[in-house]
């Protein structure tokens, strides 16, 4: 192999995919990035055996070639290099890498030590595009209620799923329930994507990328951002059917302003700690405000008077986890926010009042 | 004790003050903030028994009293309420803080288990005011060199001491030397400073903060920066005689852009793991330039030209640590750099051109 790139190409691209890289499996050749010469093109591509990522990028090519090569390895060496344009040649399993001011060897790994990279057939596969500002605002709203305990797997991705032409996503961890409508669809999907994945594709989207073209087959996905690809598995099994945990209305709810909730959340759950982190709100439509409250026996305790834009229904108290509370405000636009609930058992329901139905968030409350 | 502070105030100092505290020796008492009333100011007192924080604020003082709180905890609680008035009051241990629309409770500790804060004389004290900007390049630029071996523990310290009429600040861990020219000074002192107390100092210092004033008796010295206190033991012993280390000229040196030198030494440091950090520098004369190489025999090597702007003496080979080469690059300003060496064995000698004595890096070679 010898093939020319210019330093930004070869860095950035060595960037997005070499964090794939990995040998915590145990396999040696997983911490390596397969480099090889594709007609006019040079592939850059890591896999933990989950989730490959693929980069090609423009090269000029004076002979094929291929070899893989540890990723950081590379990639601290490429970093480092000034603007200028490198040489990569490859001498058996070594490869060289030339730039005017410096010339450097690596001991390198043939390439039919590396996994296959996985292809998805685009003839039998659906497909959909989605402006990158709306896939990182969904994937981060959803994200936070996914399972991260791995004894029920399908708990541990983000379920996407089409109902009545629009494409939700949705996620659970049994205590708490995130949904967003992300679009209209035409094509029926229904697929479990690992949040690890989700995550990856998050890292890799820039403030610049435009879209995203994503690929299902019945058992693997394809993101495609800009030049770069990952193609990750999908998780097998039936996503609960979340959508009949949405109370359809509460028997009391109030508006607040986010920034209001979430420092209340905060001073509360400063004394939650002892309780699992729970924190008890109360609603008092009489006096037009809400009391959230927390008690550490230890070591004291904290009360704030919520300001409220609105409250309505009876007077009732819940507790929840203040942590879950913080997490759902987290992702939720600035502005004001509904919160309902109906007594100390049904879930908790917030909202953006800004995008009603766009996003839902459920948060179980803890029996006391 | 009753009292009304701003939040602001409050926050502010006991962000200050609270990072001394610490339980790692074991001390529950040492996790607590000491907050005391004295005339018409509250004190806010930390200590890890090493370093004491102080800070007084502004309060109106309706009676007096103290107590002593579980010190993230009241920073936290704090932080989180809005910039409104705070009432602190206390019952017994307890203490009650209360704003508009939140009521706090913290379970304390009397403040007669909570160790004495350390004062010096000021009488029979050599003191000294340095502004903030200088102290801080003087503090980053030495404290790297410090030792983090506890046996020796004089090199665990920054050395304060004047030479004929100007005061220095030096440290070494053996293997490196850093002393830096800070001012005229008329008084005579002779301090190690521990980089625990140095360091906490550079956390304090803002932006904005005009001058630091500094205070030492024989054991102890005083930092003053605005209205924070930060006193700390000085380790006891006798610095070593560090000034006949540095080498009064040397047989060959260059002078570079220190980005360049930056961007080869890390270059060389990504194939230098293997074999203790050790990269090796080779000035060659008649070329004109400059070679940095570093070799793992398990996975490759790497060989950088380094552009001069002037080089001079003989050609000659040094082995040094990349990291300590890319430290001390780290905190000398932006622009070119000379170094300097006698041989494979002599210390090798950095310094900013710009500021040409001020600043004096030395690296003891690694002998191969």
């Amino acid at each position: 192999m010898k093939v020319e790139v210019t330093q930004e190409n070869l860095a950035r691209a060595l960037g997005n995919v070499g964090r794939v890289a990995s040998s915590r499996t145990g396999l040696e050749i997983l911490n390596n990035i397969l480099i090889r010469t594709e007609g006019k093109q040079l592939l850059l591509a890591a896999t933990n055996l989950e989730i490959a990522a693929t980069e090609r990028i423009g090269a000029k090519i004076s002979s094929q070639g291929s070899v893989t090569v540890p990723a950081k390895l590379i990639y601290e060496l490429i970093h480092n290099l000034p603007k200028e344009t490198i040489t990569l040649t490859t001498d058996g399993a070594t490869l060289h890498i030339t730039s005017p001011s410096n010339t450097a060897t690596i001991n390198g790994v043939r390439d039919d030590e590396f996994p296959e990279i996985p292809v998805i057939d685009e003839g039998n596969a659906a497909n959909l595009s989605l402006s990158a500002s709306l896939f990182k605002q969904a994937a981060t709203q959803t994200i936070i209620a996914a399972s991260t305990d791995s004894t029920r797997p399908v708990l541990t991705g983000v379920f996407w799923h089409v109902v009545d032409g629009k494409l939700y996503l949705a996620a659970t961890d049994g205590y708490r329930l995130a949904e967003k409508e992300v679009s209209k669809l035409e094509s029926d999907i229904s697929a479990i994507i690992p949040t690890s994945t989700m995550q990856e594709v998050l890292r890799t989207v820039s403030d610049e990328s435009a879209s995203i073209d994503l690929l299902f087959d019945d058992t693997q996905v394809r993101f495609r951002v800009g030049d770069n690809e990952i193609t990750s598995r999908l998780i097998d099994g039936k996503f609960p059917d979340y959508r009949q945990l949405i109370p359809a209305s509460s028997a009391t709810s109030f508006v607040a302003e986010k920034q209001d909730l979430v420092q209340a959340a905060k001073l509360a759950s400063l004394f939650s700690s002892g309780s699992g982190g729970n924190i008890r709100i109360e609603t008092k439509p009489a006096e037009e405000n809400v009391a959230i409250s927390s008690v550490a026996s230890e070591y004291g305790d904290n009360n704030s008077t919520l300001p409220v834009a609105s409250i309505s229904g009876e007077e009732a108290t819940v507790s929840i986890n203040s942590r879950y509370l913080i997490d759902a405000l987290a992702v939720i636009d600035n502005g004001r926010v509904s919160f309902g609930y109906s007594g100390k058992l049904a879930p908790c329901v917030i909202r953006s009042v800004n995008n009603v139905g766009d996003y839902t968030h459920i948060i179980m409350p803890i029996k006391s």
